[in-house]
């Protein structure tokens, strides 16, 4: 279905506007683990997350009659930057998004520097999500998923491109999953390049809807989570996302708040790294144990770096480890 | 004295071994101060900061015969980073290095991990430094400076060559000053490219050797400092950086403690980047006003982000700005 020339494609259309981003041997990680551990630090992106490359080469082929129509999308938060980022190095005209009112500070600040037009509509990425369906049935603007959109995927996907060819011995890569744009463009990637390598899937506790998808044999989306600080991986499991991995599901490991919470603190103390709730989910479990790496040289992909400072000056002052 | 030349040749024979690090666009500082301010991450190094840049020159320079007898030298703990990265990539088989017991946490964890022999000596630096003059005394080994040697003033230097090569528009170049090595290394090679780039010096009011250097026509080193939470800049200015620098004196800026901790919190806050207060020290005069960059395209270097936790987390928890 999507073969390893688009994906090359996407990386072509997309470089000239963002990083392809370090990917980084962690001493700490290695040391702990008894593996080689390596850090893709997709915090460094322009908007301080991943979510640029998908948006980026899903606008980048919009017609200009689609242009011309607007575009309007929801987010918790990164899309949308992602979605702004785009939108501003590609021209285009009328942008609305939608974005829940908890969204944290650090994504909303930024945000707002761009030229768009910013909706705060309810409490969970779902309200958002109504919410801007409502608006684009009105007006006719055109609707940019977050994830369950082959060309968003596909941009995502071009994370692992780079990670197999900085990395070329790679044998496991640990994603955070939510909607699944990410997991199922670099799983679909990484397999044309290397059946071999491994791809795990992380979700939080609260959140587990690709597990479920699979065990269920169906995409579930919405899901109605449970409370989770990693706002990014909260919500539903995309159907193109589980079409594309039905057949070779990843294992997906599950990790409680207070792992997450650790994961975020020992990236901080350790590599100096501020990095957000849903990208300290793929260290969560190499930190537990809960996914041994011990004798193999992994990958875990830090998604984005735009940590709410409330919640990081709840870990720093409640955690005792550092 | 010092020709382009010989940062150009620093800059290959150190390149395959470090970073050439990332200049960005800071949209808040920009905002914040009506110029176009751009960040040097030098905090990206390896070793977490630029002082790998003049140990790789210098070590990378040495003779078998001075090998073989062995190095040692004294650090606030960034040098004593970077000369054991250094010395690990390049093969050298015998390291000493002094350094105060008040090093931070950040440093000495990292260095732990290097095969060297490290010392804990003293409270400052100037304490370290006596100790390793004696241990160079008794045992032969070869001193290195940390600051006042030409060989790490050139590699220091090549952070310059990189900013210009990056932004040629720059116009000024904020730098944190300690004992003078990036300083005179980045504006002697800045002055050969771009004679009208303007060199800021910024040190903590605590120690403003510099200042008094320029004022008294006279390299003050050692200097009895105030206490500074900018470890890396406490302490006397070199002989060798004065004399580069004394025709044509940057200007020295002199910061608080107070404006060095909202610096740090800034940048991490509304950048999202983990920097040691000798590393913010060069943002803390954009944010006070001290120096005006409104209509210019200025570059902070931030040269380093091995920050202590409890540093941190009292910065989090008492400033109420975030």
């Amino acid at each position: 279905m999507l073969e390893l020339v688009n994906f090359l494609q996407a990386k072509r259309r997309i470089r000239p506007y963002i990083h392809h981003t370090p990917l980084i041997r962690s001493d700490f990680l290695s040391e702990r683990t008894g593996g080689e551990v390596w850090l893709k630090l997709e915090n460094q992106q322009p908007t301080g997350s991943f979510k640029v490359r998908g948006a980026l080469n899903k606008l980048g082929q919009l017609s200009e009659a689609e242009k011309a129509q607007g575009i309007v999308t929801a987010s918790a938060g990164n899309h949308a930057l992602g979605v702004a980022h785009a939108a501003a190095v590609l021209g285009l005209p009328q942008v609305d998004i939608f974005v829940p009112q908890t969204a944290p500070d650090a994504k909303l600040n930024k945000l707002r520097r761009f030229p768009i037009t910013l909706h705060l509509a309810g409490q969970t990425y779902e309200d958002a999500h109504q919410a801007a369906a409502n608006f684009a049935a009105q007006s006719g603007a055109l609707e940019i998923s977050a994830y369950d959109d082959l060309d968003v995927i596909v941009g995502q996907g071009t994370a692992g491109v780079e990670i197999l060819a900085d990395l070329p011995t790679a044998e496991l890569i640990v994603v955070p999953v939510g909607g699944g744009g990410l997991v199922s463009g670099v799983a679909t990637a990484v397999r044309h390049i290397n059946p071999a390598c491994h791809i795990i899937g992380v979700q939080p506790e609260a959140s587990p809807a690709a597990q479920l998808s699979f065990a269920q044999g169906r995409a579930i989306d919405p899901y109605d989570h449970a409370p989770t600080i990693a706002d990014g991986l909260a919500g539903g499991f995309g159907v193109r996302p589980f079409d594309l991995l039905r057949q070779h599901p990843p294992d997906i490991v599950l990790v409680s708040e207070a792992h997450i919470r650790q994961a975020i603190l020992a990236l901080l103390a350790e590599q100096q790294l501020v990095i957000e709730p849903s990208g300290a989910t793929a260290v969560a479990p190499l930190l537990t144990g809960q996914v041994d790496v011990a004798g193999k040289t992994a990958v875990c992909i830090l998604t984005g770096g735009n940590l709410a400072m409330n919640l990081l000056r709840e870990i720093i002052t409640q955690l005792p480890n550092y």
